[in-house]
């Protein structure tokens, strides 16, 4: 996946080969819409974008749709019924229709692993990516290091420890592309089922206590029910061996930052107490995921 | 709760200890709304009201969906699956996501007792209430006083009779601080088990016989499932004994009228052919609604 | 039925009786909209525009919406879940209910036959049929002749098969009556227990052999879960006997064109491999659906 396929072409499906010149771009334009003095503008205006989330997920749906409103876009949402099982085959139908139609982008999330880069071929307008499988989630990673320049000024020289579920993690693989690709150094720590062992030719998998010894701690959400129960048992036991607890966030160095993409599982992968510590920065993550969605949109349909 | 901590603060959660002065303002405003030329206006241009229902309603939702509307704001609706555990930690994280997102005004119903007063402490974006457990439903309240002051010209003097569920209505919590403050006389009238013990304080609990003997008649919706089957065994004997029947309504002076928050169970509180009666106000308190939300959302976003 | 009850009146419920010369301006008045260099007008700004969907349909809200929102409405949606029983009397008092808030129109979708005529007369806001039991789908029927026309030019002389379920079929029937009234021939295809005999009246029932040779090859979507299994036991023999497949094709004109209101079974009444060849209109008709329902809107809100 070359630069010029992954974001000069009419979609935004992922970070994977993007340049350091073009996230630089959207994090600056996210800083644009950040400050700028009106909530809601023209920007988009006569244009519809329809939210197609075949994978539920009212949080980033909510960021996206405000992010839509505040560009002065029209919006179509679409949320496929939990129970319902969907196939490759009524996605792209459900896709192609809303094409027909005469959508103008799509916001698109979905499961099934392979899929997106298939529609991305068939599909003309554009399509954004809002979590792919387990593939990619790239604009979590950006409101990610969004978050990061924001907080430390620069991403270059950091140092990021990202703990969980990284197997499953599409948040783990956006990050890791694009944290490499502006100048940070990653460490991925992960119990062995829930290792994916291709990413270690790009991070190295460390022990839980050498990955609280970086500039920014992501905790990943964990769901225990997805991953054979020999190795971890319970929430309590993921809790002790890799859970930021609070007696863990002391062994972590006094300028170092919290981060989890949430929803956050209390009391799992992170404590309660520490969900809006002042060094947890997941809140602001949440806000600064409205101007980046904001800056990623423009750029996709203009 | 005093005046100040109820309407002046940044919430808008209740309307007992709410001034007769404040109320009167509301319904004047509603007034204003009613008579307005314009459907839709720029009044909340630019703002974004977010509708989070962790208990379904479709009809409440769509009236402050249509007030906020008119008022030309932008709206983000949350509704959660019937299904879903709603506990109040997740509500919270729920709305402090939306808050992060740049909501400037939250419209919340939920179930669990308590937790509105407790978000409130935490939240700092407005948030108003839409059904508040067995609380407080102040809008209903107030598009009820609304429908009796357009209807008799005044609310002082006038005697109300809230008949059916009190111990679980937050509708007659509401209506019973209000029309107090506004100088009507409240009657009560409820069988044993759904008797609230410590509203005798505020209204007397009279026999269904006296209960007909008022201005207004305002039954409220039964739901038998939630109560222990050794009182009242049926549907068919609950109408019996508390329900509004054909025959009742002769009982009634000639110039009451019947009022009910809806929807109605026809044929167990209220008869079928008494929801259009010509002396029932239901459809006329629908209505009003969106005029009153109309002038709660204006002055909490103000 | 005749042309002013349904057409005139405010309501827009169906096809049947309305005159040639009414099909022929919404048609026109479609192509208006088509053509119209603004994707998003004032034309209707300023009013409330209601989709009730009592029986689920994405698509066909979607469709809705967008034409709601290119003539500049307001759209309030609502989608009963499916699992709920929707009741003549709640469907009612849902759509009074809306009414009494103030929307300017209701574009309705339901199950229960004859409800909608029943509904039609207690409300007085204009109600547009969004699909009716297997009465009546106006606007399915004006997109098809919509598309129908801009491919041939024009629809006198025209030979229309429909073939499929046709007596569960609101398509159908639309299609039937304004495709007579515009002076097309229809034949009717379908295996016994899916043949509505009444309609013998008005289209020959023919072999699949014969339904073949016509302009238009209009398949429907079959649900064979509705029927008997004593006739067609599964979706291969259903495929076999009345499925459109790549070697039935071959026996089709070469100017023929194949039509579906979608979405379609694939490889049960038609192959996989036409859904988007050349020859399918299929996607050509949802695309369709936007302009032909801006028109209808806006000519019952006029």
């Amino acid at each position: 996946m070359s630069t010029v396929k992954s974001t000069t072409s009419r979609h935004f499906l992922g970070l994977k080969g993007v340049s350091s010149s073009e996230i630089k771009d959207i994090l600056d334009r996210a800083d644009f819409w950040e400050n700028h003095p009106q909530k809601v503008t023209d920007r988009l205006k006569g244009k519809f974008v329809s939210n197609l989330f075949f994978e539920n997920s009212t949080r980033t749906r909510f960021s996206f749709e405000m992010a839509e409103k505040r560009l002065g876009a029209n919006v179509l949402n679409f949320s496929a019924a939990e129970s319902s099982v969907q196939k490759g085959e009524s996605i792209y139908d459900t896709v192609r229709t809303l094409e027909s139609m005469g959508i103008d982008a799509g916001v698109i999330r979905l499961k099934p692993v392979g899929l997106l880069a298939e529609l991305a071929e068939k599909i003309r307008v554009p399509l954004i990516n809002a979590g792919d499988g387990n593939n990619e989630h790239p604009t979590q990673a950006l409101l990610d290091l969004y978050t990061m320049r924001s907080h430390f000024g620069e991403i270059r020289g950091l140092t990021v420890s990202i703990i969980g579920d990284i197997l499953h993690s599409r948040v783990a693989r956006s990050n890791l592309w694009a944290l490499r690709e502006m100048g940070a150094a990653v460490k991925l720590c992960a119990p062995a089922n829930m290792q994916a062992p291709e990413l270690a030719a790009y991070a190295p998998y460390v022990s839980m206590q050498e990955a609280l010894q970086s500039d920014v701690v992501m905790m990943l959400r964990v769901q225990l029910e997805r991953h054979d129960k020999g190795m971890i048992a319970s929430a309590e036991e993921y809790r002790e061996q890799y859970g930021l607890t609070s007696r863990r966030l002391e062994q972590m160095a006094p300028h170092a930052i919290i981060m989890h993409p949430a929803p956050v599982n209390r009391n799992v992968e992170l404590d309660d107490e520490l969900v809006e510590h002042h060094r947890s920065k997941i809140f602001t993550q949440i806000h600064n995921g409205v101007p980046i969605r904001m800056a990623v949109i423009e750029r996709t349909l203009s």
